[in-house]
């Protein structure tokens, strides 16, 4: 990693605070908190909150038991510990509120993030200070990915490539949806992921990959089975997400058209991401593929969503989103169509923004691959 | 499972709320709408959210793609989607708002898993009513565990020890804790595990075992660490977590000491737990130990948490915690020793209160074993 990079990113941080008039912010523990700081912690039934000002140091209210994490850290970084009694939590919140002088200012947050929990302490603490959303602040930020940033999502692409070429040996006439999907997992973790997978992976034979978001289950394979994989890996945090397709045995013509459509989808939108176009015009390119096809109104989702240290984050590739491409943002491109009852294909590669286009940074086959052979 | 599972505990809730008189309660995806409905989703950049009532059809707003989650339910739920556009996400939120007529009400939240963006949508939606804390209601009710929620975790143990049994053969020289880890995961989820572990294993070796919320590393095993193992297995989304100390080589006599104390203050707590003591008993016969040998000051945590959907949950097992222990509770006893530039020893169990005191649901050997022999 290039030099103090939590050093640069704060600084970032500061000048868009300075601009947006906002003197400070306060984050739960999440990507946006190892995004500035490297720090991790798991939200948990005790409360952690980050406040970074502009024109200060800044401080976390953590329980006393993570302090230990705050070692090593190259910039200075005040704490307020609590003990395992609940009712200590008020007292420090006051104490941090009372030293970064956060009462009566505006203060960001991000909504999706921010649990009432750590809201209503901060509320008690500073009662008269207007909580406003800073998403799309932090989001400006994080979306533009340095290089370090985009080599680890490289890696973490072909992490997650190595472990379904491994897996997708293993699959056999009666596996279940869930052993296929534990068997995926080993493989990822052999194969270098962090411990922590961006998501558990989605397996879905047969109809059942009609549902975008399916759970694998007790379904067993057999021949004539549609198939889809949506499997991710994390190296250092960041994360990489690819759908892929196949077959066991032979399948259902329209099946295997709707699959070659979602290919042309995918590779239209890829064609169209380039500097400075809008995210809604990739997305455009996809769905029009799929929509004079006939297939409109079984593209239920958007086209695809930002990669970094979250699985989902800016930019959403959708209709109607302005947000303009620029070079350094990663996200994924993963046109589908779902038919109720019968199937559904997803094809989902994950490209990165270049100076004159775009690059896939997965390279796996988009074509429907037969299992089992 | 029993019958019907979800309609006795959507009754027990009912019942709940009538004593409270509370009218409803909004809930964001998690362990209570699991526990209630049998519904799994993963928080994301999309709002949902859940709104139960004791007088009318439970409701839920949610992306449209997600719709194929309320199939098959048991029980009538009412459902309003919005599409990939989140200016759609208001009207679905007035929406069920008004259909539940929510505004003008007392409405009971979870603090620690609802996020600001649910809140602020309800606040808009419904700008009348009181948003109150239901945590300690709902928790009275999945505090106690029926037969079939204690059968998974004991399946949830049994996996969690076979995993470390498989795993604790492939240590050896020069590991590093990352790779112990990775290493356990595998045996996790090749012993059944669901691929959702409750967390990522703690592996830390010598001085590193003196952080009890370690992340492993890339510190290399060397004769003379103390070794800490920190883990737990999921079984139909029901948890397991377990801590057990190992030696590589000679280590401390001092390391050693503090292992057997924090054995004693297992035994001790342990022997504490019995139906209609309150849960600062069990705190307190833990802690006792560990003071009386001189070590009170480097105990600084809890002595335990609530296990079930939760890694930590009700009851928490600390001083002042003045929750009397039932029959069906079941929580970890964990005493710990850390000592700054030297080691930490924990060592934990998964109890279950009975009606004449509690049984140890983990039985591995809880002496510090010699790893690599």
């Amino acid at each position: 990693m290039s030099e103090r990079p939590f050093i640069v990113r704060q600084k970032k941080l500061s000048a868009a605070l300075s601009e947006h008039k906002i003197p400070m912010l306060a984050l739960n523990p999440g990507p946006t908190l190892s995004y500035l700081t490297g720090l991790h912690f798991h939200l948990s039934e005790r409360p952690i909150l980050f406040i970074y000002s502009s024109d200060s140091t800044p401080h976390i209210v953590l329980p006393e038991l993570e302090k230990g994490k705050l070692a090593n850290l190259d910039f200075d970084l005040r704490s307020h510990t609590y003990s395992e009694d609940p009712t200590t939590w008020d007292r420090a919140f006051r104490n941090i509120a009372a030293e970064v002088r956060l009462d009566s200012r505006r203060v960001a947050i991000e909504p999706r993030r921010l649990r009432v929990l750590e809201l209503r302490l901060l509320e008690n603490a500073a009662p008269r200070s207007a909580y406003v959303n800073g998403e799309s602040m932090i989001s400006a930020i994080r979306m533009i990915k340095d290089a370090d940033e985009i080599s680890s999502i490289r890696k973490a692409v072909r992490v997650a490539q190595t472990g379904i070429e491994e897996t997708r040996r293993q699959i056999e006439s009666g596996i279940t949806e869930t052993e296929a999907a534990s068997e995926l997992v080993l493989q990822l973790l052999r194969a270098g992921s962090d411990s922590e997978l961006p998501f558990s992976p989605i397996v879905a034979f047969g109809k059942h990959s009609a549902d975008p978001h399916a759970v694998p289950g007790k379904k067993k394979l057999m021949p004539g089975d549609l198939v889809l994989f949506d499997w991710g890996a994390a190296v250092d945090g960041y994360v990489s997400d690819i759908t892929r397709m196949f077959s066991f045995g032979e399948i259902d013509e329209e099946l295997v058209r709707i699959t070659e459509i979602v290919e042309r989808a995918n590779q239209a939108a890829f064609e169209a991401a380039h500097p400075d176009v809008s995210a809604s015009v990739v997305d455009a390119a996809a769905r029009s593929i799929i929509f004079d096809a006939g297939f409109g109104s079984y593209f239920i989702h958007r086209t695809g969503h930002g990669l970094g240290l979250e699985a989902h984050e800016e930019p959403y590739i959708r209709s109607g989103n302005g947000q303009h491409l620029l070079p350094g943002m990663v996200f994924t491109i993963e046109p589908g169509i779902y038919i109720p009852d019968l199937g559904g294909a997803r094809i989902e590669d994950d490209v990165v923004v270049t100076a004159d286009g775009a690059e896939r940074l997965t390279d796996l086959p988009r074509k429907l691959v037969q299992l089992g052979t």
